[in-house]
């Protein structure tokens, strides 16, 4: 760390996130040199592509093609990644550590799949490594966490957390519209990817919840280690019937709980009654609703992605860095709470379960006789017709079951004859 | 402050915030010093009834009645201030300030009120002082607003930050109950105060709203400086009808608001659209909303008082203070951003307007006539009958419109014969 009193700054990637850190620091350096109490430079900025014009103002002699440009740079404080994935990413991150140089990353990926390393080696190079951007773009969530409510145990995650899947579920829920037309439309506009997988099938929702429970329990989780379910088989007859029938909105939700020592992590979309404030985050924002053993329970909202927000919070995580750079490299509570972590089998939930079967005498009474085998008991259950008149299909809700028992019954239902395409079973929120 | 690894801490106050920390200590130690990095003990508890039982485990011997075991004893480090109100409250707070301690609080109303001499005894002597607790209870804001949002300039915080008021409207609301009625049921259950005033009129919400309002903006303003009005002239009639006919419920609402350096502050109750977050934060919850220039919108949500919830920002904001001690005092942007502060006179807002008038020929013709005399041009109006036959209600909702003109043409309106009871006209959120 240089000693004397300006922060220089160096930037790696200057794509969509990278160009709005710069205007950040270019239209509020007022702002955040009077919150730095110091001066604060944008030394150098690197990306592969440096010709592209990103709408931006910027001192064409900061851009470089040559990482080693801010790696090599002694007078470099602070050092932005925003190249994303795990390849340089890491290696670049790594490098700056081991050069003493502080690091602020919005890469979940990375952080998800190499944590324990990552940190390490911060703890061992005596810099901070900070990632607000992480999870949730803009919104204050992982400093809340770590730091406002380190007083509680937490005992809940509830995250809606993926930008593009709740778009296009408040879509499909508001315009009556199929999965596949709302994601066509949001690719055009951009909102989706154009493998849009990442995000439908929930594995960008498993990676920052991987970063939620270790900010949240101090539990470090694997992406393997437990239940990630997406969205692609949701279809707009499935959302009216719920919202019509059963008074709750999908969304795709990060779950983490703690309950007698057990973490029950899970990615899947969930029945969320409409009451609840959760279902009110719709569009494209997210919400973190964390349940505290003090607070109670408490959410955090805003744009969970995009240009700005997410530059807001890699510049908030600069000054957090600058206002307090001798604390040391510390997330998430450090005292043990967990023995196990809880197999999907084992969770214990309502399900809302639709399936398509033929018309004909009988059906509803076989199926009814598997559940009942597993022990499955229905709370509801509603039979319309289906989209020809050769089948019906069938909606039903159960009480509280044991998961295995649920997902049993469901293969055996789909190997009768009678059943036609996909079986869906989608759990009910249980706080 | 002491150089040992302990971390020694006074509480004065041993009420029900004051019983919630060492409920929180009791319990959670293990959590807290493994946050802090050492040992933290509530060293002394400082009441005026040492004898009532709280409810809650302490070792007798560190109760005392006399604050000075706090204040002069120099192994305490941190001392957290829960008696609320000016004095003595003040008193305790600069004298340990100037022992040498920092200071943790949720004196809101001296905050509101001492600010300046405050913030500035903390500066000369070096310590930190942290009220997270004083806004919106266990709810992660004044430190997001501070910092995670450091990089933004705020452009406008909506707050529904009094539980009471919340609650009232709430059940008014959704069993269409009068004010006097739940307000009195609010007071038997205790979740209103013998005298109500200071939660109903608005007060208690003003003098948040000063302290977002130095977190958010860097000005300090005075409750004198700005419009306070509270809902005890609200009617369920009025929420019927706003509620059926305008698609709103109405808030108890703190507002700030920059806009070419003018700063628009105030607290009134206002008509909320149902879409928005903020119509969601329903019964004694918070939500505060703020926007940012780089963030955009952004909500944090909880309980905005009682026991736990409001410990746990307390001891929150001990952990903050234990790892971060030499961080200096800094509240709020230091640029200065405002040139003046804009009388209610000059805000320009749609309005709703309601009020009672005899049931004869002409009446709506000629309240209609002053309304136009003063510029006042109506999207809406509908007229239904009163409470007996000799009186009609006249609901109507103007297009935006300046407050000056509105309050002119109200007073003239009142004045009328054929006007009875109350004129009430409500804003309506303009974000």
């Amino acid at each position: 760390m240089n000693k004397n009193s300006t922060i220089n700054i160096g930037l790696i990637g200057f794509g969509t996130i990278g160009s709005g850190v710069v205007t950040l620091f270019n239209d509020n350096i007022g702002l955040i040199e009077s919150k730095a109490g110091k001066r604060v430079k944008l030394k150098k900025v690197v990306d592969l592509d440096i010709t592209t014009n990103r709408g931006v103002d910027i001192d064409p002699s900061i851009l470089s093609t040559d990482v080693n440009d801010i790696l090599d740079d002694p007078e470099i404080d602070i050092v932005i990644e925003l190249i994303g994935g795990y390849q340089p990413a890491e290696k670049f991150i790594l490098t700056a550590i081991k050069n003493g140089k502080h690091v602020v990353t919005a890469n979940k990926a990375l952080l998800a799949k190499k944590w324990d390393e990552i940190i390490k080696t911060a703890q061992d190079n005596n810099v901070r490594i900070c990632f607000e951007a992480s999870v949730g773009g803009g919104i204050p969530i992982l400093q809340p966490l770590n730091e406002s409510l380190a007083s509680n145990n937490i005992k809940s995650i509830y995250g809606i957390i993926n930008g593009t899947a709740n778009y296009i579920l408040t879509k499909m829920t508001e315009e009556k519209l199929e999965f596949e037309n709302v994601l066509k439309e949001a690719q055009m506009k951009g909102y989706a990817e154009q493998d849009p997988t990442f995000d439908i099938e929930g594995f960008d929702t498993a990676q920052k919840l991987i970063i939620l429970s270790i900010l949240g329990f101090g539990v470090y989780v694997k992406q393997e280690q437990f239940h990630v379910e997406g969205i692609s088989k949701i279809t707009s007859r499935d959302i009216e019937f719920i919202s019509e029938e059963l008074d709750c909105f999908i969304k795709l939700l990060a779950i983490a709980k703690i309950s007698n020592g057990e973490l029950d992590l899970r990615v899947h979309p969930t029945l969320i009654p409409k009451e609840h404030l959760l279902a009110s985050v719709k569009d494209a924002f997210n919400g973190i609703y964390v349940v505290g053993d003090a607070v109670g329970p408490v959410m955090m909202y805003g744009q969970g992605a995009g240009k700005m927000p997410t530059a807001s919070a890699v510049v908030g995580d600069c000054l957090e860095i600058i206002n307090n750079m001798e604390k040391k490299v510390d997330y998430g509570p450090n005292i043990k709470s967990i023995d196990r972590i809880k197999n999907i089998d084992e969770i214990i939930s309502k399900y809302y379960i639709r399936l398509t079967a033929v018309d004909q005498p009988g059906v509803l009474h076989t199926i009814s006789g598997i559940l009942s085998d597993f022990n499955i008991s229905i709370e509801s259950v509603s039979q319309k017709n289906g989209m020809d008149d050769q089948v019906v299909q069938i909606y039903m809700v159960t009480h509280e079951v044991l998961e295995k028992n649920v997902a049993r019954a469901m293969q055996k239902i789909m190997d009768l004859d009678v059943i036609k395409g996909d079986v869906l079973f989608i759990r009910v929120l249980d706080e």
